[in-house]
């Protein structure tokens, strides 16, 4: 055996029930603190002690800072995708499409357009300097992007859209004007340009309507 | 005369040619690496470094992190807004627009999609932390979207745009293609999904060309 007593005793204490809710605890704070703050605006002492947790506790699960980040990345995609796969799988019209665009809005006004998106600000912050996370990242945007494309092809194959609309750049532009939307809210502290946004990317969609 | 003699010295200085210089120096300095490495990010050691000066010397400038960063957000604003007013204020066709969605586009490709826009990454970091700079960048936005507006009225104005065209919705729109396509291509590293973003913005407001 390679590793050392005290290493596999650490990896047991990680795998226990007990270990993995301390890990899900250090990195859900850990997201609430990126996403509110920024990621290099928050300390690894104010996840300690917005977890609640020892340093020991915290660097038994996380090496570094960079560690965590990853982690939060992982999650934040998770949760991301999940919410977008949940509203868009079942959209079948433009009025789907339109109901999956207010459900948004009402998210973002409800915080009064502060934060952004927590994909699109981590982005912004980690792309050029962390490039393991502007990889993860990229993988979860594009996953993103793939659902829109999806439900954009669906609705071609519905006859909702003609054979000229282009799934393909349509979708890119739909989640371009989502992500230019949270960056205008956050500035204005009001989603009201994020619908202007939204609503124009869905406009031009619907130019491709079947009569 | 209120003041004491070395708070009078201190002004004294600051307004001197080889003052100012200074400021300058230090602003222009925090100014690429806030855009390069994120503003929470950058020290002010590494501005100090990056800029030449002493410790004295940045501290007779800004009294703080938060001086320097509103000092910095007012040096990117006029930069871009200047950039824009001179690319903008003599598009008369759907193809001068074009033009300067190109101008843009080159921009970006040259550093593979790296870094953002100034204000838009800015907008991201600062502005549920710091209610100050958010209302300057916000400011600065606005001014960039009635650019946009005014471009747009006068497109209408000229008969190159139908009556139905809403110059304030679409210019809110474009601004919004623009700041989401640099969040994609910051991610991607490429330029592309920026180039996508705006033609569809562009395309949707050439629906609206007289024919």
């Amino acid at each position: 055996m390679p590793e050392g007593d005290t290493v596999s005793a650490t990896s047991d204490i990680r795998r226990t029930p007990r270990g993995l809710e301390t890990r899900s605890r250090i990195v859900d704070s850990a997201a609430r603190l990126f996403y509110v703050r920024g990621v290099s605006a928050t300390t690894l002492d104010e996840v300690r002690l917005a977890s609640g947790t020892s340093k020991s506790q915290l660097y038994n699960h996380f090496k570094d800072k960079r560690a965590l980040i990853h982690a939060v990345i992982d999650v934040q995609s998770k949760f991301v995708l999940a919410r977008e796969e949940q509203h868009l799988q079942g959209v079948r019209t433009l009025s789907g499409l339109r109901r999956w665009r207010d459900a948004l809005i009402q998210a973002n006004s409800l915080q009064d357009g502060s934060y952004g998106c927590a994909l699109g600000a981590m982005s912004i912050e980690l792309s050029d300097n962390d490039e393991q996370a502007r990889q993860a990242l990229n993988a979860s945007v594009d996953a993103w992007r793939d659902m829109l494309v999806r439900t954009l092809t669906r609705l071609r194959a519905l006859g909702v859209l003609t054979e000229d609309a282009d799934p393909q750049r349509l979708g890119t532009g739909l989640l371009a004007a989502l992500q230019g939307g949270y960056v205008l809210a956050q500035n204005a502290h009001s989603s009201e340009p994020m619908g202007v946004a939204l609503d124009m990317a869905l406009d031009h969609i619907a130019c491709f309507a079947r009569a």
